[in-house]
């Protein structure tokens, strides 16, 4: 069985990631919350119980090591790991699945600027105040890769007809375009408008809204640049 | 045929990591090096030519997609996709394959301070002016995890008796640690002289010495909090 450890909903991009995949594909798990418990690495301590990075997502197969529990601690490794037992977690045709894998690993890695100055608050609407270079940068890339994938496999998803790996990849993505209103071409548009209404992703949405917890770094985070239009979080 | 675009020796880390796995692994490839055109983004022009998102690694495979070429441009993917016709390219054994994967991904995604402070400069020898808090976390997490590797598969590498993909992530730190002498537990160290040693390893050095280019923005970057001790680069 799997035991998935996450951090708030309305914040924590890394674990909506691995979340919104396992539910897509219906793979059955255990979900543990874990809120915030303050600024950066003040969840060290609670974390690394379970996690050896201190970070979430982490993953727990409880019969992973001949019987034996097993960690997988980072998102990707997450979907690489379920990705032997579910084949369907990455395209089944092989350039699709070579596409797919090089643009969640350009995520992994990359997109800093946007997830910088537009950190995950899916609660929250707000106008950004000035539009970086750094940032026109990351949306322009943004635009040509989700138009590369849509275009060369067909839609609606990244990489074909099916919700996959690099659609969770990209989950994040989509409710910072919401939040912040982020500027991108028609095509992004309809896909980030896609993917929110997958019904794992409205789930996850409708949680992170139910949420009471307030941490102060990630509400500032939000709000470095824009300026507040509309909080539709429970008080 | 594999076609495999890098930048300098002497700085391109995330080259490194692709570069010295084929290596190592004995996998026949053309390699392309295209020197750094100057700061930040400005080989942007030239690099899209051959991979799509404007940075280097990129493996082409002229094979790749029913005899037609194929892009595969993250050295993360890379190496996913060489794993398809490859499988020595992860350990063998599933637990220990899991391991290496979050190692890596971890490595993709993270040690920002680390890759920020200590930017690679494989032919120069400088002492750090100071050790800033992040760094300490840095390699302490670097030091844990290392040795959770080394005894958890019994090394000499990081996940067991081979070279495999996560040796090829830890690479470029190998150089940062000699270049910015960086404190790490006997058992980190051991494995850091460990893979200077690989032949592949050295292969490259021998090539980062013999450059002649030299950009401002990478030198700069080795020497922010650091004064120069040696260098052993060709004139
Ligand atoms: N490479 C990791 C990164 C995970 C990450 O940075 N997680 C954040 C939350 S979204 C975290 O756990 N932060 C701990 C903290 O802020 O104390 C992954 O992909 O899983
Ligand atoms: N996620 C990418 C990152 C690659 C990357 O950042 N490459 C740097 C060189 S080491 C680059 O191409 N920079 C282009 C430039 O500085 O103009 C990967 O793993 O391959």
């Amino acid at each position: 069985m799997f035991d998935l450890y996450i951090a708030n909903k309305n914040y924590s991009s890394w674990s909506l990631r691995p979340w919104v995949l396992l539910k897509a594909l219906e793979i059955p798990f255990n979900e543990h919350l874990m809120p915030f418990e303050g600024g950066l690495g003040e969840s060290y301590a609670t974390f690394t119980r379970f996690s050896p990075s201190g970070l979430v997502p982490c993953l727990v197969d409880s019969k992973g090591d001949a019987g034996s529990e097993v960690a997988v601690w980072d998102s990707l490794a997450i979907v690489e790991y379920l990705a032997e037992l579910y084949p369907e977690v990455w395209p089944q045709e092989r350039m699709a699945r070579a596409w797919a894998r090089c643009a969640s690993a350009e995520m992994h890695s990359g997109f800093s600027v946007l997830r910088d100055e537009c950190s995950m608050n899916c609660g929250v609407r707000v106008a950004l105040n000035t539009l970086s270079d750094g940032l026109k940068n990351n949306l322009a890339r943004l635009d040509a890769l989700w138009q590369e994938g849509l275009e060369r496999f067909g839609g609606p998803f990244l990489a074909g007809k099916q919700f996959t790996a690099v659609d969770a990849f990209y989950a994040p993505v989509a409710f910072r375009v919401q939040t912040f209103n982020l500027p991108l071409s028609e095509a992004s548009l309809g896909y980030v408008q896609h993917l929110l209404e997958e019904p794992a992703m409205e789930e996850w949405y409708q949680a992170a809204l139910a949420e009471t917890w307030r941490e102060p770094m990630h509400e500032q985070d939000a709000l470095k640049n824009a300026t507040l239009l509309n909080d539709y979080r429970a008080v």
